[in-house]
C-alpha cells in the first residue's frame, strides 16, 4: 500500500556506520570531493512544471478559507502558516474549540517530495492528506464530506472557479482536496543547498560544508537524503537507545505490526531552522539538542558540541524561498446565502 | 477626549428627513445631478502617502505573528482576515482558548479613515486599538505590555527590524503598535464608487445609480457619509425604533453618560459585501435585512424590497481592492532560544 523501505533494511548499514564513524559511507566516494559525495547522497529541488493556474488558484484559496471549518476560524493555514515555514510552530496544533493536537504539525513545504503524508504515513499523497483534518472532529471539526462539499457549493465563486478548474466533476470532496494538494505542489522552496548541489562550490561557506561533511560521515544522510534530505522512508525513532519522551507507537498503530512500533516518516529537514519544535511530539525546540538526539536515538553517538554546530550551520543552508506566487493571499469569494454559518 | 460629534446633533436633521423622504436633502444639490450630490455627500478615498517601508513591512509581520498571543496561535490578521476583507466572517471571533467574543471583529481595511478605533470608540487611533487585543485575556492574552515586548526583542530578527524602523527606542509595547498601525494604513481599498466621485460618470451601472439615490433620498448618508461612507461620527443604534437584538449599550459603558446608551460608531460601509455578519453584534448576515433594519431602527422606513436592492447594488460597488503589498504574507523572523514559548 505504501511506498515503504522497512526501517530493518535500512538499520544494519546504519548501525555499521555508527560503529565506524562514517568510514563505510567514505569508501564509496571519491577521496576528499565533499561536492561529488553529497551529488551522490542528495538530489537538487526542482520547482514544480507549471501547473493549470486555475486550480492552483482555487487550492490557495481553499488553503486559505476556514470556512472549511466548522467553527469558521480554521483553515489548513492556521496550522500550516506559510508565514513560518508552512507549521504553527507550536507542540502541537489548537483545532476545534482549542483542542490541543495528537501530533507536531509537519510543514506543508516540499511535502509533495514525500513518500506518504503524515507523520505515520497514513495518506499515500497530498490529496489523500487534505480529506483529513477538514473532517477530524478535534481539528477543523466538520461533520462529513457532504457537509464540506455543502459549504463549497454554497459559495458561488466556488461553483464558478470549481467549473472552470473541474469541468466535468465540479465541487466534489475529492476535486477540494486535489486543488488544495495542487496548490502545496508549487510549496517548493529551492535553497543554498540546491546551488551547490548543481555545481556552484562557493554556495556553502566553510563552516556549512564541514556541517554538511559531518552530516554524511556521521550517518545523518542514511535517512535525510535524497531530494527531500529526508521525507522518503520510515524509520524506528530510537535505533539505538530510546527516545527520552517515547510514548507514541507511530506506524504500529496502523500496521499492527511490532516491528512497526515507535516508527515514523523520516521529516524533509529542508527549511528545518523555522519549522521548530521538533519531531512527532513537538517536545525539542532547540535545533542543536534535536541533532544530539538523533546522534543517541538513531546512530549510538554522542556528538560533539562543535560538531552539532556545524551539523545545525548546514542545516541553516536549506532554508528555501516560497514562490512569490505562494505568499500572496487569495481575495476569498463571499459567501452565499445558505452557506452554513460557523458554530461551535 | 474624542472627535466626537454627538448623536443628538445629526439625529434632529434624520429625523426631519424620515418624515419627508429625503427632500431636505434633494434641496440642498443642483436639480437632480447625482454626481454633484455625491460628491458634496462623500470624498473619494486616497492611497496613502508613501511611508517608511520599514516600518510597513515590520508591521506587516507583527499583524501577521500568531506570537503575539498566549497560544502563538492568535494573529490580528486571525480575526482580521486580509483574505477575507479584514474581518472573520463569524458574529463574533474566538479568542484565547476559544472564548466567544463580545462583539463583531470591525474591518481594519480603511480603519484609518474613521474617527475614532472600536465599535464604542474606546481608542483614539490605529496605535491605541492595536494595544488592546493583545493583552485582552479573551483575545490574544498576554499578560502584560512586558511580555508582549519580552517576546518580539527574543526574535533576532525583529531586534534588528526594530532598530531600523525605532532607530533611537528599538522594541517597545508603542512601538509594536505604531508598526502594526502603519501597516494597518495601507490597508486602504478605493473603487469604483471612488471613480464615481472623481467624475468618471459609467464607474456606475444605471442600478448602482439608482441605489445611490434611493441611499441619498433616504437618509442612509446623513450617518454613512464622507470619505469612509460612514466611521466619521456616533449614532444611537435604535434612533427611531430600538433594535430587535437591543442588549449592548455600546458607548454608555466607556462614558457613563445616559445619552450614549446604544451609541455606536457608524460604522464605514466601504467593502460592505464581504463583511458580513453585520452590526456591533453580527446578528445579521443578510445585506438586504441590514438595509432593512437600518430604515426601521434609524430612518422610521419601510423601505421596499426594490429599494433595499438597489441600496445594496451600490453597497457592493464599495467593494476595494487591497494594495498588491498588502496580501503579501511577510516571512516571520525564527524564535530566538529566550522566546516564551506558546501556553494555555
Amino acid at each position: 500500500m505504501y511506498r515503504t523501505t522497512h526501517w530493518l533494511a535500512v538499520v544494519a548499514p546504519v548501525l555499521l556506520v555508527a560503529g565506524t564513524v562514517g568510514v563505510a559511507t567514505r569508501a564509496v566516494a571519491a577521496a576528499d570531493d565533499l561536492q561529488s559525495r553529497a551529488q551522490t547522497a542528495f538530489k537538487p529541488l526542482e520547482r514544480p512544471a507549471p501547473m493549470a493556474a486555475v486550480r492552483v488558484d482555487l487550492g490557495r484559496q481553499l488553503y486559505h478559507d476556514p470556512r472549511l471549518s466548522k467553527s469558521g476560524a480554521i483553515s489548513c493555514a492556521s496550522c500550516h502558516n506559510l508565514a513560518s515555514g508552512g507549521v504553527d510552530n507550536r507542540e502541537t496544533s489548537l483545532g476545534h474549540k482549542a483542542q490541543v493536537g495528537g501530533r507536531n504539525a509537519p510543514t506543508t513545504l516540499n511535502a509533495s517530495v514525500h513518500l506518504a503524508q503524515f507523520w505515520d504515513g497514513r495518506a499515500k499523497d497530498l490529496t489523500e492528506q487534505a480529506k483529513g483534518p477538514i473532517l477530524n472532529p478535534g481539528e477543523m471539526a466538520l461533520p462529513s464530506e457532504a457537509e464540506a462539499v455543502k459549504v463549497v457549493r454554497s459559495v458561488p465563486g466556488y461553483q464558478k472557479a470549481f467549473k472552470a478548474a473541474f469541468p466535468g466533476s465540479g465541487v466534489t470532496y475529492q476535486n477540494i482536496a486535489v486543488a488544495i494538494a495542487d496548490f502545496e505542489k508549487t510549496l517548493v522552496t529551492p535553497s543554498r543547498f540546491d546551488d551547490y548541489l548543481r555545481g556552484r562550490k562557493d554556495a556553502l561557506s566553510a563552516t556549512e560544508k564541514k556541517g554538511l561533511k559531518t552530516f554524511m560521515d556521521k550517518g545523518c544522510v542514511t535517512c535525510h537524503g535524497g531530494v527531500g534530505v529526508g521525507g522518503s522512508m520510515y524509520m524506528k525513532f530510537g535505533v539505538v537507545a530510546p527516545y527520552k519522551h517515547q510514548a507514541d507507537e507511530g506506524r504500529f498503530a496502523i500496521t499492527k505490526d511490532p516491528a512497526d512500533k515507535y516508527v515514523f516518516k523520516v521529516p524533509s529537514l529542508r527549511n528545518i531552522q523555522k519549522t521548530y519544535p521538533y519531531f512527532h511530539d513537538g517536545k525539542v525546540w532547540s535545533l542543536d539538542e534535536a541533532v544530539g538526539i538523533m546522534g543517541k536515538t538513531q546512530l549510538g553517538l554522542d556528538l560533539a558540541a562543535d560538531e552539532r554546530a556545524a551539523i545545525v550551520a548546514f542545516l541553516k543552508s536549506l532554508d528555501g524561498e516560497l514562490p512569490v506566487q505562494a505568499l500572496r493571499l487569495p481575495e476569498l469569494p463571499v459567501s452565499g446565502p445558505d452557506t452554513p454559518r460557523p458554530s461551535l
